[in-house]
């Protein structure tokens, strides 16, 4: 059955078209992002400022674009310890080009990994969203925490399994006041964090001061994951390209000797179905 | 068979850690990447030099640093032509969380799409390795061509399929001659250029143009595709965002009128197996 | 910091295996699955019964190992329509290796795609879960369409964009009854056909007939997706063998005339930031 | 710029449609595939002859379909010990979806991993095509040895880092003999062996083992890893499910104290970049 002029008139007449966009209009040797030309962005912007024009749409203020570059420095790298890192190095050593490799890495951003930082952001935003006015905020902070402790579930953007009080979650706060970032999502954050502190002995980590950070910024929870994986992207490659030139291929990354075995005793294939047939 | 005493002392004999780098020492509240403190590196470093020390090991010179800002800046957006874009698109469309989006459209970086800067940074470092002095460039620029031409082979990094003259090249060329940026591989570059347009009417493109410059700024070319996927990530966040948040679930991107089917004659299973027995 | 002796030690008294299986236990020339010498099983057992044994942790029945074929061929390939299969075929034109492509049509197996059987397998898991006895069923099928319809919701498992009656659902519900593999889930999804069939013209699709046959295998729905993936997966080897050496290389899935722009009015760069700072 | 009639015109003109396929034609209520409907297929052939249909277009005979099935059980599970499953495990434990886990550990089949059956195919088949007939194996065999050995290059499909005599390829090899499948690249892969045997003391893997038999059932080269992930992805979703229900979320798959840092001592930022800027 051959594409048939009947059947593009019918799709003509849906009227919809398959793709359209908003982000970036291409033409022949012109390319138009967010209403600018790439010609005048490149070198004329920051990679922060289009970060911020590509996901928000618009080109932030001078402070904002500071800001932005510091909350991408900050996600950088974490050695080898995030999963993330591992599983990309893992398909690195199995011969994957680096695209498979960052891409696998990228994978292991799920809902206990780079997932913290969107699940903060939505809650800060919800929170802060809840709020007539920002004096209802210290109150908010109060239920907030009382909801998470009375349920027993951790408050997604605070605690650390590496560190009890996250260096880049304090530089951050401190950058934030001193270039004017602070708003209503990071001050909901500080609250949280000083009543946790006192009932609970835990800090913010460098998921949930930028989590108030970004939110303040205008960025929609759902893209939180997304600029987490931006500011990581260099360290992903930094460690797959480390793997490559300096690990041997293929290697084993424990020994046999260290996989605990807890299955079935052997079992006889000769003896049959272990299973008797459904009744009818 | 638990892990036992005598496997962790064969794996302590063996003496070779399973994870070690160069890269990020972890302890509590401390990080410190490549020697300097991300204490330090957050609002003290912009995010072009902290791709730099991440990637190169060395903080870069501020030429080279605006430099890499621009060359990560054009890589940003080609709205949805590109198949990373759509793939990333479709993903999103299916109901799959921004992370696997992203990773799937990172799949698509294969070797016609971001391969490209590979190849096109091997072929510079590997022809400028073998000159003695920038004075042979120009006949191996020469050389290059004739090569490519005869064996009907297209030079990678020249041409581009929307593009007669892709304005991101014409923009990083001024940019790496204002900075100063320009060395044996973007002149490597040029020369090619010159002869191309000249036989073949075709010009570099934005992968050409950065081959060189991330050449001369002394990147691997083994990590060129890494760059490209740095600087494309915002873009790729946007569409994810855009296809989630405009377009309906599960859409069709085309219509079943639109698909050719030149396959089999219908068959009929009960004839039995279409091939005759393997001969013995 | 070196690995030392100490920090060993103390992961010995942690006493917890990085790494636990009960699936398979390797040892030199040994390879022994949920029990079974993979010897034995190689040419022993059929390939459905090794599904079966390694998710289910026990050989099936005769008559579930056929059922459970059929369930397999039947999620086969559905041409080129689904996202996911567009998503591989697109990987594979712009050059990344066959697994690559396949894991990227495979992220495209989200909630609205491969997610649907696992969402109808826990709606009937739950729903036969909260049944004393299966006499219950035809009002729990009853509530069920009655609370979905009210709340606007579609009912997974059923209608399908392309099939008005899906050929594969029929097969199916035929076989089971054939094999003695009709239990309590597949009676369910039965009942909600005959009730939404009446109310609405809407049947049973592939991923309803499977959600209930293979949840009276015993099958939990968190693994439903994966029969899913196991069954498509000849498919998409196929397309993406296909598309590799049929289609020409990096090819126009459409033309940049059939792209819609509706973004912003072209700005100009030097008139500065888009937005205000923020108010302090 | 919205879709306008030209452009369909111009599409329509161009005659090459977008999406054309030779595997599976879908129209409303039927589906065929490779010329059979799906009605038939569903209950009427095994998977294995299901996935031979798709991949190698025709219904094998009775014995391919047999060793077919032998293959795909070869493949299902090497317990925690390969890259592709350990990443499969730490992507599920980071709390990504099923698909994407699979996903992820898909991408760990590189050249060095599943990579290593398509070489092996590609080997044989190369060889045996350079064969003028069958008689010419055994020399054509000492070559390929010889040629390896002087190279220093490993055969791939020989030799494995845990096995000396893989348990899978003995099995496959008897199989093969029963069932009348032993054709000129398994014969090649048998004296390979015996040389190989005799001059190291290595002997064939599972990789290999199927290789031959692969190659002599027909399948392409391009196409063997394809079928190895066919047969290993019920081990994968049986490890990703075992790591989702029975292991804590987000656990540590190794201490901080065993991981060797090996970079900088620590830098000073204010002493500015490392390097010197460019020479101009």
């Amino acid at each position: 059955m051959a594409i048939g002029k009947e059947s593009l008139e019918q799709v003509f007449r849906a009227g919809s078209p398959r793709w359209r966009t908003s982000i970036t209009r291409v033409e022949p040797n012109r390319i138009v992002t967010r209403g600018y030309s790439q010609e005048d962005l490149i070198g004329g912007v920051s990679f922060s400022e289009m970060v911020y024009l590509l996901i928000r749409g618009e080109l932030p203020p001078q402070n904002v674009a500071r800001m932005l570059e510091a909350v991408l420095v900050s996600f950088c790298d974490h050695g080898v310890t995030p999963p993330s890192t591992q599983a990309a190095r893992m398909i690195a050593s199995a011969g994957s080009p680096v695209h498979a490799c960052i891409a696998g890495g990228l994978l292991a951003f799920g809902k206990n990994h780079a997932g913290a930082i969107e699940r903060s952001m939505k809650l800060f935003q919800e929170t802060v969203s809840s709020c007539e006015s920002e004096d209802e905020i210290p109150d908010a902070a109060l239920r907030l925490v009382d909801d998470h402790l009375q349920a027993n579930r951790r408050i997604p953007g605070f605690g650390h399994r590496y560190h009890n009080a996250d260096p880049r979650a304090v530089r951050l706060l401190e950058l934030a006041e001193d270039y004017g970032c602070v708003g209503p999502h990071t001050s909901l954050a500080l609250e949280v964090q000083e009543i946790l502190l006192e009932r609970k002995g835990v800090r913010m980590n460098v998921d949930g001061a930028n989590a108030g950070i970004l939110s303040d910024m205008g960025f929609d929870w759902r893209t939180g994951a997304g600029v987490f994986m931006i500011g990581r992207l260099p360290g992903l490659i930094s460690h797959v390209y480390e793997e490559k030139v300096r690990e041997p291929a293929f290697r084993k990354f424990f020994e046999i000797e260290e996989i605990q075995y807890d299955g079935e005793e052997e079992r006889d294939l000769s003896a049959g179905a272990d299973l008797e047939p459904m009744p009818e």
